[in-house]
């Protein structure tokens, strides 16, 4: 296609999908889990045919010599697809929002006011390699009342596309619009920069996937971004606390798992408790191998650690998501230092305290401005289902709209219902 | 000052609003309300010198061969002030909504995890001629405990620095920081450019003013906006209805006042209570002078009646916001064809169905798509002190963070808290 086609073709998609999304926010809430329960089943149905088309999306990686954890992440196994339909069951037995209303209170004029959830409209998701999104995108709009227009890598291309005629098999079945989910055929780059500037059909934009992705559709998007960003979390050992408690915890946060937004980059340590903490974290870190970037005071109360890797940390540690191996440490005077450190050089994503003392506790929740405040918990725990959302659209470093995860409720908006009996306005 | 030195000047405003807004944020209640009572009090005691500072803009205005209208828009009398004076003493008796708790429930690793609400951070205000909107905003960036950067209209600067000094001086009485609110000293137009595109110390930008100040702002804006456009009301007369409750609530939503953005604009009937109801209604509206824009349906139902201005209705106006004693009329066949008009034509602010049927109510309710959706009321309740907001903001025609009427909850976001006893991932 050329751009005038592109243009064209994303404008149709736009329509298409503005005129299901008020077919699919109307759809009662039996009927959307009739097909998300018809979309497990056919994901499970199609393991093999899928794998086959998936095949074509391998070759074609492997042809264009991308690096083999690449290629896994392009991957449907029977276990990836087994997840999926899983996912679209657990979506299925949740509790339906849409419709929902809630405050309503009567008014000294006698009308009575409250807000109903209702879908936000369309959603557009772009996002990298991982199949996988496909579904996990189409079926959050299904239980959501959305219409949503799907854009996958170029290198998944043939498995988005094979996952899509399920998709679109699922919604027939149920008898929701055949434009409820669409997935962007083209490949061109193109239809990025169509889809993200048309505020007339598409009303928000999710990207998944890269920094560099993220922040080249946050800067050219003319309509609002769920963006998740840096996750520079930070772990404050607080005087007074509990050592072996904030021992266990900072292990968890950082080494848990290192890949994952919500680990641990930065340690803060007060400085009445750092000479008793430091030396027992310290052999933590170098017993699994775990890098410390340290300061000068730091560094001369982890020296007798054996096997400890330190390196003096510069500037820009202090600001590092390493998802990675490495911890950036630093002592402080105490709290209101800690503060003051963590919303300078944070991200804003998720922090936690390791206290005793309740004001302390009370403060590093009300004064860090961060995603989510955390008192004697590891930072890992900051995802949607360890929140009890029971489905992750994403994780909000903004502050507008949603922040930190964010559940379904991300992809409604609250509209006012007023109900009167013939009021008139004075 | 030229292009250079307002980059500088507006980069100096957003980086004290940012260092503000910190101390802004963990201000107590009373510390606030105090503040604002401070301000009341000041612009009572500074009735006359404030007239002075006003009589600059005024003759300014004048000389500029400014209507005499706009020239009453820029007016501070003592009336107005007063005005200003109570709203802010109304702020202060409202209950503070920073640090409020919601949803905190227990998790299944043992973690609780609620929502702690806490201003957004910077909002910055842009608005034309009437300087009062310098109080408002002043008080309600106080009372949200955010800091706040005000850019009003340059034919209003001798009376908005005045203003800006007491706010000054309310802030410094209360202990609050000086740069909690700021008023952009300089005309210069290059530096609402510069205000509304620094995501780094603002976080949203709320424009007053008319449709062109709001769409060029959204256009250009880097940051959120909460921006108000059209108010293209309906009122639907359903079949069943209770004709002298419709009567009564149609004259009052198109006539009780025309300039709002919540007066009704246009009228659809349902063709079996077209001939009942629209002689009734086109009998009101004559006497008042309504000029009435018709199809031909209307047109031909209205044509006995004495008095009656009316005019073949084009294409345009079914989408316009006349914001006069005008009002487009239409007979459609009955709830569908009249959700499907609304959906269609409406600017998704205000609209309302008069009917006896509850499903018909319900499904207007559910399946229009626009920011406040009534039951048997006047569409000029679509305001944030009707609906018990306390304060009004402005009032959304997005759906993305506020929509509808937007109270002092608009200017805030709601960060996660996570409260552990130690516990870690598994």
């Amino acid at each position: 296609m050329n751009a005038l086609n592109i243009a064209e073709y994303t404008h149709t998609l736009g329509l298409q999908a503005k005129t299901a999304s008020a077919l699919m926010a109307r759809a009662q809430a039996a009927i959307k889990n009739k097909a998300l329960l018809a979309l497990a089943r056919l994901l499970r149905e199609n393991v093999q045919a899928l794998q086959a088309d998936n095949a074509a999306d391998l070759a074609r990686a492997r042809a264009a010599g991308l690096p083999e954890p690449m290629v896994d992440r392009l991957k449907l196994t029977p276990a990836v697809l087994e997840t999926c339909a899983l996912g679209c069951e657990q979506l299925a037995a949740m509790p339906d929002i849409i419709g929902e209303i809630i405050g309503m209170k009567q008014q000294p004029s006698g009308i009575r006011v409250g807000q109903m959830r209702v879908p936000i409209g369309v959603f557009g998701m772009i996002y990298e390699s991982r199949p996988n999104v496909t579904i996990e995108a189409a079926s959050l709009s299904i239980k959501s009342g959305n219409a949503c227009i799907l854009r996958g890598g170029s290198e998944a291309i043939d498995s988005n596309r094979a996952l899509a005629r399920l998709v679109a098999l699922a919604l027939a079945e149920a008898g929701l619009p055949e434009h409820g989910v669409q997935l962007v055929q083209t490949t061109d780059r193109a239809a990025v920069g169509q889809l993200i500037a048309m505020p007339a059909y598409v009303d928000v934009i999710i990207p998944r996937g890269g920094k560099g992705l993220i922040e080249r559709i946050s800067a050219e998007a003319k309509v609002p971004v769920i963006k998740h960003l840096d996750g520079n979390c930070h772990s404050y050992v607080d005087d007074p606390c509990d050592l072996d408690l904030a021992v266990t915890v900072v292990d968890n946060a950082k080494t848990q798992k290192y890949s994952p937004c919500n680990a641990t980059e930065s340690l803060l340590v007060a400085r009445a408790v750092a000479p008793a903490f430091l030396p027992r974290i310290g052999a933590v870190f170098a017993e699994k191998g775990v890098e410390m970037r340290v300061c000068a005071e730091s560094r001369a109360l982890l020296a007798t650690v054996s096997g400890a890797k330190l390196v003096d940390a510069t500037e820009a540690d202090w600001s590092e998501e390493y998802l990675a191996p490495i911890i950036s440490i630093k002592v402080v005077a105490g709290l209101d230092e800690a503060i003051a450190w963590i919303n300078r050089y944070s991200s804003h994503h998720t922090e936690a305290i390791l206290t005793t003392d309740h004001r302390h506790a009370q403060r590093f929740l009300r004064e860090v401005d961060s995603a989510s405040c955390m008192v004697n918990a590891s930072t890992r725990f900051a995802d949607g289902f360890e929140y009890g959302l029971g489905a992750e659209i994403g994780i909000s470093t903004d502050k507008f709209h949603a922040r930190g995860p964010v559940g379904l409720e991300g992809l409604t908006s609250l509209k006012y219902v007023v109900l009167g009996e013939g009021e008139v306005r004075r």
